[in-house]
């Protein structure tokens, strides 16, 4: 079992992204795929007049403003858009897949954070409108029967609160959650860069391994999008996942080259 | 079983409807939901810059074009805004509900139509850039899984063609098809008015009951958005499904009075 995250940046290709899992469907490989669509969130957003605000933590994490207008659009380009975008592209290439969100049959299920600390212009604040949380509940059961069934699971936010709530949560640590409830060996995910860089935006300074171990001396050295990847990386490893790979999106064949240990290992 | 479908009039009132819902669901009624989006669709293509353009053919049936730009706008309104919407209306209210398209596991399947008759101008031209076909298969087995295991589908288009790509397809008659596949008694077709009316828009005019065998007769006094739902509804029929009912879904307990008899309905 592989859990296979593609990341929201404009420059991954989907259509090389769907002929490799195309290839690994082929070669009975079980996978489970997850999917952001940040980049598109925000044309969207603008374009409907709602454009995207971010927030940052007193601990330095960017996260997406998420109040009930977003939301929605948020709903239209993940679940939408991109989920079935990319849905429409494993079936022309047949594999059966199936687009999920984590509000269907509460597969991504977690607490909704009932106030949110932000630093603003050197300023604490505290918000309490926003719909994010984090995924602590996955629902295996539903996803083993696709699997057995011969479908293909394609995840994406939001997540779904106790109380039945949409919310917005990190897709990151959200696969990283789903890779550790599936017993995962593996978990790649794919982002528009090689994979963690020593000097960013330097791809040359490509990191190549880090074991398990050592991994929490690098969330300094990642730049803002990367610290929730590091962070879910700590994560899925902390719950069992052996292996997780950062890896290029822009390019052919870019899941079987993460696979073969292309982009950033981390592990032992 | 029955199956309930929740049109895409800017009236319709969700709370009440999913309220409805959660109280068949308490009293162990199986069901499944399919839902439109048509005023959303309208609303949200034109922010987009990509306004709504409509088709007639020969025979009298207006349908949405649906080229490429229109079937992502249209995947963005049906399968995120609205779908996921319902979705966590069901949740709230305790029930677990699974929005699907019918792209996802092939719920869906039929032909893409490779050239479309239409009338513009008093001359038919004919199309061949439209993405739209009809329902020709369910996938029962999938349904009929996530309902074994407790869950509500929640379901819309588009639909899957034979080649995997994604096709507009009518939602009534989508509706009327996985009653059919499903074996369900009744199918529920909820919209804006409270059901066939003689003399549209006169509410008072309401026809409280149509035979089975009469219901061609009915194809002529349908106003335009009334003639697919007539269609479906014969089609539902012709396919051993007991009883349609064409209810009004502005109204309190919209699903509970379509099922004691009120709006129109049809059937021996």
């Amino acid at each position: 079992m592989i859990v296979i995250k593609i990341g929201g940046g404009a420059e991954i290709d989907h259509d090389q992204v769907a002929d490799d899992l195309a290839f690994l469907a082929s070669e009975a490989q079980e996978f489970v795929v997850v999917h952001g669509g940040a980049s598109t969130m925000n044309q969207v957003a603008t374009q409907l007049g709602h454009p995207p605000e971010f927030l940052t933590s007193p601990s330095g994490y960017t996260s997406r403003r998420t109040d009930r207008r977003t939301l929605e659009i948020f709903e239209m380009v993940y679940c939408g858009q991109m989920n079935k975008g990319l849905v429409e592209r494993l079936q022309v290439r047949g594999v059966n897949a199936v687009g999920l969100s984590g509000l269907d049959g509460r597969i991504w299920e977690g607490r909704r954070k009932t106030a949110i600390r932000v630093v603003k212009d050197g300023r604490q604040r505290v918000l309490r409108d926003d719909y994010t949380g984090k995924v602590e509940r996955v629902n295996v059961a539903l996803l083993r029967s696709l699997l057995d069934a011969g479908y293909v699971p394609v995840l994406c936010a939001p997540a779904v609160s106790y109380e039945g709530e949409a919310i917005n949560v990190d897709g990151d640590r959200a696969a990283a959650q789903t890779a550790i409830a599936l017993g995962a060996e593996a978990l790649i995910i794919l982002s528009d860069v090689p994979g963690l860089l020593a000097e960013f935006p330097d791809e040359s300074s490509l990191i190549k391994h880090i074991p398990a171990a050592e991994l929490h001396r690098f969330t300094e050295i990642a730049e803002d999008r990367m610290k929730k990847k590091v962070l879910g990386a700590a994560e899925a490893l902390a719950g069992g996942v052996h292996r997780v790979v950062f890896a290029d999106g822009r390019i052919v064949n870019p899941v079987r080259r993460a696979m073969a240990g292309e982009g950033t290992v981390i592990g032992d």
